[in-house]
């Protein structure tokens, strides 16, 4: 038990830091050498629990898809508060963009002329999206003129943007970047009863982050 | 003059083909020898032309930024529709990004990790943003409680987010996504007697794009 524990540290070390190397140097120049040195483990043992670097890519790009799930949850029904809930969590995955390795390389992995796979992590946040402004409707929320796919796109798309500026590692204030994008859109998207309950800068942020973060836990999970 | 003209044509044709190899495979990927094949010349050629491949990364982000310099123009002080000129803009620069290799290529160094420079399109696509909001609001079409650069970055960042949607290989119905986001926002930006006026698919899209639209003449600026 205690060696298989230990086996699942490793693993998640190497997961970590294939990661950031990706990350800092694309999935091309990524060296097997430098994942496994910055993880602390021989390229034996790295190779005990990968088979190469593709397994490794594999690796991150599914667990980056576990995080995205566990942050946006399943699309709940009967939510008070659809369109807060679309808010505060635009704001969990902009900050985990910036913030987790493992779901920014993951992400990134998805925009690498490099890499090639199946995974389509953006899709699977528009399908989320599309679902909960879906609820607002049914709810009587939304207003009535908003198109839902239309919308979706365009919320999936200024988060994606946000990821992108951050990753040209420009001096952007990336920070208040989902806050403004939502003072913007939320007068437009909501009817007039609802707004008054939303707040763009979302609610409780923090407690969600740190409810919901668990990169060991979602390891565990694909170990 | 004719010799002068040839070696303008290859200088422009090395450029073409290192954007297109830059964009597939990513700048560290990339190799000299597909760059000068895929241009027909030898790689003799290729290397009066350019030092090396970093020469020619340089020459793709200074066209590219000429590009860039072309689409948006000078910031007319006395546009009689500043917002009107933003969304024909920001549609012929998505355009140009999913259809010009060169521009594509430009925008894409910036993200890409293996690749370094000084150059910032996005901040130059920013701060063109952000004078026309400044213009709209002199002139009294942005609606009052709009905040200038708030709003510049969000209109930045999804036109980034597209541009990301579209490196991914995904399905994205990237063609009205412009659109998309202009009849979420307009209504939001503008005042009530500017609304009425404006159009978020863009006016003579068409017509922009193919009168500013200069490879040829942009590269020659730069040779």
């Amino acid at each position: 038990m205690a060696k298989q524990h230990r086996a699942l540290l490793t693993r998640q070390e190497l997961i970590r830091s294939a990661a950031e190397v990706f990350d800092s140097a694309g999935y091309a120049e990524a060296s097997i050498a430098t994942i496994s040195s910055r993880a602390g483990v021989s390229n034996g043992a790295l190779h005990f629990h990968f088979k190469n670097k593709r397994a490794l890519g594999e690796a991150v790009e599914q667990i980056a898809a576990q995080i995205l799930l566990r942050l946006t949850g399943r699309v709940p029904l009967r939510h008070p508060s659809p369109l807060q809930l679309l808010v505060d969590t635009s704001h969990v995955l902009a900050r985990g963009l910036r913030d987790d390795p493992v779901l920014r390389a993951g992400f990134g992995l998805g925009g690498d002329p490099t890499w090639q796979s199946d995974v389509k992590l953006w899709e699977q946040w528009q399908d989320w999206v599309q679902l909960m402004l879906t609820v607002a409707r049914d709810q009587g929320s939304l207003a009535p003129q908003v198109a839902v796919e239309e919308t979706a796109f365009a919320i999936v798309a200024v988060v994606a943007g946000i990821d992108a500026l951050n990753r040209t590692g420009a001096e952007w204030d990336a920070r208040h970047a989902v806050t403004r994008y939502w003072r913007l859109v939320l007068p437009q998207l909501s009817t007039e009863a609802a707004r008054e309950q939303l707040n763009p800068e979302g609610t409780a942020a923090e407690e969600v982050w740190s409810q919901k973060w668990d990169m060991a836990e979602a390891c565990g999970d694909a170990a």
